[in-house]
């Protein structure tokens, strides 16, 4: 599918972004709009958001593009939005997750595509990147269902090793509108400057993130962040738009956005 | 798999029963003392019934017997278990059916199974049965998923029909503890009678039924019944009792008391 | 059954609107918006739309407002929105409304208000407005937590009559927007021209139905119509501009809006 | 904070259980056994267990006999039945407690009985005793609602300060099956001895309890611990004996058994 650029190969980066979180009457997000720019798509497991039909609405028009489709499985949580930590005990989470990736295997097949990847949502990405018993049932679950599935983490979280360690690819993620700390973690949502709106200066951090695996942290200091996918949303036309000229810019310095499963 | 007696082919019949239906904290039913008993499983997906690490649980011990599984899909309705009719425009209803088996199916993988077949639950089951805009919606989420799935539908009911000129393999499917009707359909639970409780009587009624596809009916005339598989309960330590004395019974006479799909 | 204004007393009508149907993170609706226009808020109960935080806010906004308070119970269908019919046991129905009514009751006495009416929402609301059975089991509901809670009906509509009855008070109720049938009744959603959006002719319209209680049907007939209270939608800009019109025109009219139950 | 019983009256003490836990189809514990033993009736609200009918049928019994009510609040937890810890914001916990008791107290006056008191249920009981943002916005759900509702605290918890301090009445509990600490806290479930079996030595230390003010911790030690309700259990045919036959020795004893608001 690639072509083959030999020594001169160009960069290439994944744009990932959240979708299918429209649930019942109530729509979120434009997700034919950011299925025009994103490579992968996390698509809701109907745990946090999304409904069957919804669901598979958003799949046809992924499909349509040849976006690959992950897994965006979450706490059992739908008035939280999955925001909110639970105290899952591990079986129970292991077989929740088993049951959100297979959900979406049905509906991503009737859909003419499949689900490459998992990406944990909300309260569960922020715990396992961290909280190693979590961690492991979700592992787990990846590991039961289908070993070949690629578990999206934190970049330069331990969850990186411990799902390597168990055997499972990784892709570790970076989030385009995030300050960072030195120590290479994202900057608490509650403290000021977490989140960045300007688009030419995100596009232009990621651009460096991409070709030389370097990000500025909220202090100033150059750390190290090695990243395979982008972590960019569409929950308004703000979100898209940022998303755009990110894309835009990265195809300009010639780096190639394409699924990280692709590569 | 399956011994060929030649011309002398013994006659065989599946035996079938609802699991998986504990929720949570809430327990139903004895699945491994029912399990012992039937050849096919049909296992709650979680819209009626059936948490993921229950379902789990359950299809491991269905797995470990060789029992084979179905999805036994519903209206998404816990509070009604599924008994509630729900007019579900068509969209939505085939969604929530291939979300449901996708569901399973991830859950059966992880078992170490897989889903031979799709049971229709309680409130959906019936209506099905008689409504043609509701079965379509049930009859394409099978084809949209996987068209190698069976479909267990009411003997003598016209979803054969429809599911058969859609292009499904069905299986007629008869109750061993329900009267039927000289139309040979069911009657209606509420009135008396409607349900059969002596265990003798019912394994003869069932025996005959494989035997000669012949049933009486209330009103004492015998009617055709074309069954490839008996629905018996495990419920309560009466109804496992009854589904134990049936299989002795049709083993006794000859029988082989197996799953439909390994005929 | 008709207010007696007295030879110089002013007519006065109610407007009532749907509120407090976001869900968790889904926002639907301008609550603020139509709160401004409206006497009469059908708040959602949590079972068709609404969680418990998000119900506390319109309830305090409302309040701030004078605006009075209904309950707008509906069937357990949150990701149907409470449109799709459920054939709901009666003494199910009746507890599940008294559930809601007295959720509904507790958040408002916390925001320093009162419930004063109930409303049924959507398939519940058309349901009942000709099924016997499931409007007995909603009237039972208001008989036992509250026989002084109003029930709001279908203008022209048997449940009117069972309601009386039943002892209740009854608002009968006109539907700005839409187009009635020869008969009173509402012309189905399906059927074109049944949902009118010129503003102008709405507010005509629904004065006409104030001062003469008359309203123009789908053939050009004229037909009696008596309706307590109007019922306008804020879920759209369109929508509250609409609702917005209508009062400025009955005030310019000399038509007071006020909420029935303070008449 | 001890009621004074004078020279000549009685002690007494009240016994509280669980009730209204089952859901739909799913029964649990046998609600007409134990009302026949407590005095106090903490019924499910809907979130971690009971639906409005079932509610209903447990308030009517519970009426019947004179026991009194408390809102049994919980996390929105059903599949996990109320016992995994959830992070949920305040404002988002204060009302989902508002909502809990008002809907209970609506189907208890449907019932002909109210709600005098509130105890939080299993994972948020636990987490108020001792979490202090928790507490806060459980406590405020009481202020809202009716600051006259009693809040049933583990006895020798910071909770008791937190809610006396705001103003509540607090009923300090014990729990006649639990194992205790010798800083007078429950002994985890995880530990071995951590639940008592012993029908007849659970009775001697819950009535010498009463007496005294005094318990044996699991070292041997007699630590103080100052209760106004005993906790019994009514979920199996054993737990409802080990209750009846502590309701014997009270009784035996010169102890009654009275509601804790009807001293």
């Amino acid at each position: 599918m690639q072509p083959d650029f030999g020594e001169q190969k160009m960069p290439a980066i994944d744009l990932n972004s959240d979708l299918g979180e429209s649930f019942g009457a109530w729509s979120m997000g434009d997700d034919e709009a950011i299925l025009d720019v994103v490579s992968s798509a996390n698509v809701a497991c109907g745990f946090h958001a999304g409904d069957p039909a919804g669901i598979l609405r958003t799949l046809e028009a992924a499909a349509a593009r040849g976006v690959a489709i992950g897994a965006h499985v979450a706490y059992p949580d739908l008035v939280g939005f999955g925001r909110r930590n639970m105290d899952i005990p591990s079986d129970q989470l292991t077989a929740d997750v088993i049951y959100q990736i297979g959900a979406l295997q049905g509906l991503a097949r009737s859909a003419g595509t499949s689900v490459s990847y998992v990406k944990p949502h909300g309260a569960l990405y922020n715990t396992i990147a961290g909280d190693q018993r979590q961690a492991a049932a979700v592992i787990q679950a990846l590991l039961r269902i289908d070993p070949a599935l690629k578990l999206v983490c934190l970049a330069n979280s331990p969850l990186l090793d411990w799902a390597r360690e168990a055997g499972l690819s990784c892709v570790a993620e970076a989030f385009a509108d995030r300050a960072y700390t030195a120590e290479g973690t994202l900057v608490s949502r509650s403290r000021p400057g977490a989140v960045l709106h300007d688009a030419e200066r995100i596009a232009e951090r990621m651009l460096r993130l991409v070709r030389e695996g370097v990000i500025e942290a909220e202090d100033g200091r150059e750390i190290s962040l090695q990243a395979d996918s982008i972590c960019v949303h569409g929950d308004s036309p703000g979100a898209v738009n940022i998303a755009r000229i990110l894309k835009d810019r990265l195809h300009d310095a010639g780096v190639t956005v394409r699924a990280f499963n692709r590569g």
